[in-house]
């Protein structure tokens, strides 16, 4: 095994998880190879400031981060490199020339679609080395049975499910969580299935608002007079979200709470219900990764060290049937997963009676 | 110890702990000293339909209700009995009957102030024999030293400013947390205090948005990046809450997250920060009890049957100065506990660091 | 879809996720197929009794199973009915008449590989229409991907690293945790790797206790105090049990907390260090399923329904590369799946610089 | 306010909220006042090796440490600088020496019993000033309403005890859970009645193993084939330690387990049941403080704070009706607090059924 000098960098929103990627690499490349680890702060943008904001990585540095939500290196994003700022400047040259500054080899790119996209445009477009690490909380890579910080967001989401349940019941009530997901369901099929919801809508399959009215009342009908119902923030309704009055924010995005504000909005015109809105936004993101994606993270963080280490530059670790492989960045950033509406799981959730309306 | 048959309800929103006090008044009351318990469901209501809405309170039913949030007597008001309904009917004399029918000695209600005010009014007005057990999550009744679902809420809120901390660090912005407290901000000080915010909100200091701004200024002046603000639902700005636009619902109450808004508004005018808001809601009533509600909700319940067993009627269980004894009901009412600026938890929060905003 | 009545019954250790099975089970079929289903108290002894010890399975005797740890049903095993008590007698005539008499057309066994044994035995010698879940906290069974309850005791297990570390920091010690697995170290060593430890050691690597001791060496060399060492119950050292003082219980079962305490004895021989060990023991089996397992168990409960549903009898729902399907029990319980201590999990702990001592 | 420059040392055993005493301290007198405070290693032996084994406190090193079990100071005792080693030297000069050194005006010495007489005999018969913060994870200091990390061991307590119930209900078990406590019950009867334990049984009540017996007989004859029992490690039978086999370790220290071995014993020789012993050992003092602990370490820190700035030597910081006051040391640790046979908390226990065995 020769020896390297590598940046490590994570890009994108947070997840569960990052830190103990950034730990098992370091264990592994700094600790046991003796490598040079470079941490760049903020993304790319660490290397697009003078004086370069980064940072050596120690094992040291490493310490406690195994549990520790978040990112130590920021992953704040002021933009792409390739069309940076208000003008679209392009300053990848500004990275080129400070990676040789900084004497690095390559780079570890721990990130989302977006990052990865960005980080295999600078392998082909600037012949920059990159091995990269996928990072999305929703779940929704295909190329990898599943990411970190997916279950862990599932876990907050059904600890809110357990909470919401009991004061649900306790005051009859319909009670509404957004959870995460604007184009995939996973978080919200996932954890309505771990917190017993009674309707999950998710991206998947557009909603029509009366079934899920029939639900509440066959409810009511035996009893049952509180309805727990799991929204993913891109859920629309059947005849399009202009319809239903989805909000969308300045850039044209779906606001937090506003397809769970549909909704509810949507069941009080037609119901005489007490409907009661929760929206988990960054709690979902937070905290320390549960056992699950601490033990993902450090995988996938020790797999990228294998990939330097026999220079397959251009790979990104994914878990592929339980095992830690390599594959091109390029076949993992082109293919979603989205939930399957025909699949085991909406099936499964449907055997035990979760109506998803539609 | 003569023998006594008694309903016991609860009223005004569910805390965590309610439970509790059933399980401990029906095990000493039932299990030991061999009394009648009915349990009425959702407060009065179930005394208001026939046939009654009533449930025989034994050992059995109380099996595994200590750890369980919520009531499992329901707590939906649909009314006081004086002024029952759109026509404000006075429904008591049915109350009264109710309680002939069913051969109730008296009553033993747990609820907050204006449950424990109907319950006073029955007693005056009726000669219904009434026993209280206080209930308010926001801890603000200066009759009693804490309130059981204080503390259980104050986890919930801590361990969300814990995931709000990693996730507002990794991404450089102004996270503002909305928790509960309408009059009294006991609730958004502790967690606060317990989940190391940087500013805390509440109604008893009406804050000035500049200090809060310069706040943000001097932690990013030391390379601090992100900023934790608590905020107490009923925290209004220094020239009245008008101008800071909080939304007021159709009945003129506080909306959830109108608060936060408001001020998350107010500090994006002000400075190009990247503000988020999370409003905790309902998951702050929900779950298990914590360990210390769980306790004060037994003394209370265990309490309440020492006051019927004495026939202390028109007296209510409090905590003071750690002993639980009892009160006459119209003193534990009249007064309120509100965060006193000047007290030593406040000057707490300020030695270390903690802005107030006025 | 016919309709079925059929009993369910739980054996063997309890695990988190047994009664969200049950629920499962019952919402699927039940709820929506209307069929009748018997639940059997204390796996097949309910049947042994007369009265028998069963109860109907109604989707009200279901409210609350999903996150409840346990099994309703119990499971405590008085013996197998093959050869059952002192005398050994062969009671299984009696199970037969029992569900005769119950009307009972077949049985679901959810159930670790002796419970299996069992009901594959009933099927073959006494013509008993039989269908599996798989029940084994261990992880060990290889016609699975994983069992649920594995990764609930994995995170209790992780959760006591967790706090072990502070403590063992604070004061410079050798902390040892005993968890579950008396044949496979699958807990350990997924708990080690998600909790920091710096040791494991499990029954597929037999440990070199002077490895253990230069481990601790290093670390004091690089000024970190303490160590935090994972235990598996089955735990042995490379000179054999005997060698090491591993008590042995009445029956020749390996004593909770003998793996560790000859550890701690051993490395208290060689090395002058303060060593205190910590058992888990029931922790890990109790307490609410994490969603994972909840979500597992949810989907292994609907596949046996569709078993049943297909008359598949002497098949057992399993995980399959992440797809849930039947498989013949005698396939499913003839091979154990021990840690590869060539396989990627162990190469990642090594790579992180964990110490197995082998 | 003048400025100072203090040292600070943690000594004893650890418990939660150690460190939250020294951040709100270093926030308060650093932060704040721009004190210098200097943080001494592994209680007063930082002051007796050269190099002094100290850190100068920032507000930085300060960062994470509201929710951080242990103390980064660490608290290794090596022994009494009164009586140091096994020559039993008096060391205490170097200790003014170091102090000098330093140019240290005063210490504050957060510790528990055994740290305070040392802190006190050093102002006395050395000259240093001293202020003291109470440190007892037993709560069983008469000066101080409560002490921080006794909440949070009641609550890893109570955890445990709500997950052996499930397990021990499902298999018809009696569940022994020891924790701490060798003087005092405290832990115990909060974490029983907590957790619903069946019996709990402490120091301050000699139990009768009959009087046990007679419970699980009662319980069993109502149905519940399970019984939980909680054991504070120093419980001892009526009729003395020793007939009932309680070990004693090599200094006659009580062993942890010992006295929950020795009841499970006993039961097991007076009634055909399936016993269990979990001991909670280090895991009880581990982790992250809960927010009561976190507040009131903060409230002790900047307490403490004061005390120095009002150069009210001698004193230490004490919790009083609610309050934070100072108090003289030598009042603080003369008297111990241990439970009231006759008093309120186990009046409650026992009116909910809980058999103390006495």
């Amino acid at each position: 095994m020769g020896t390297h000098r590598v940046g490590i960098l994570t890009g994108g929103g947070d997840a569960p998880g990052l830190n103990a990627v950034l730990r098992a690499f370091v264990k592994r490349a700094v600790g046991q190879l003796r490598w040079d680890v470079i941490g760049i702060e903020d993304s790319f943008n660490g290397l697009l400031e003078r004086p370069f904001r980064v940072v050596d990585m120690t094992l040291k540095s490493c310490s406690g981060l195994l549990a520790r939500g978040g990112t130590v290196l920021g992953t704040t994003n002021r933009g792409d490199p390739f069309s940076f700022g208000p003008d679209k400047r392009d300053r990848t040259a500004e990275i080129v020339d400070a990676m040789a500054d900084l004497d690095l080899e390559g780079l570890v790119v721990i990130g989302g679609d977006g990052t990865q996209k960005i980080g295999l445009r600078m392998m082909r477009e600037r012949g920059v080395k990159v091995v990269g690490v996928p990072k999305t909380i929703d779940n929704d890579l295909s190329a990898t049975d599943t990411t970190f910080g997916f279950h862990s967001a599932v876990s907050v989401a059904t600890e809110a499910l357990d909470r919401l349940h009991t004061t649900a019941e306790s005051h009859d009530r319909v009670m509404l969580l957004e959870v995460m997901g604007r184009d995939a369901g996973h978080i919200a099929l996932h954890a309505g299935l771990a917190g017993g919801a009674d309707c999950i809508v998710i991206p998947e399959i557009p909603y029509d608002v009366d079934r899920i009215c029939r639900k509440i009342d066959k409810r009511r009908g035996v009893g049952r007079m509180f309805t727990l119902i799991v929204v993913a923030e891109g859920a629309t309704p059947r005849q399009g979200a202009a319809d239903a009055g989805v909000e969308h924010g300045a850039k044209g995005r779906i606001l937090p709470g506003g397809a769970s504000m549909a909704l509810a909005r949507a069941l009080a015109e037609r119901r005489e219900v007490d409907v009661r809105v929760t929206v988990l936004g960054h709690l979902q993101r937070g905290g320390s990764p549960i056992p699950y994606d601490r033990i993902l993270a450090t995988r996938l963080g020790v797999g990228a060290v294998d990939l330097v280490d026999q220079e397959r530059w251009g790979e990104i670790t994914v878990l592929r049937d339980g095992h830690v492989i390599g594959v091109p960045i390029e076949d993992a950033v082109r293919v979603y997963r989205r939930v399957d509406p025909a699949g085991e799981m909406v099936r499964t959730a449907r055997a035990v009676g979760i109506e998803f309306g539609g």
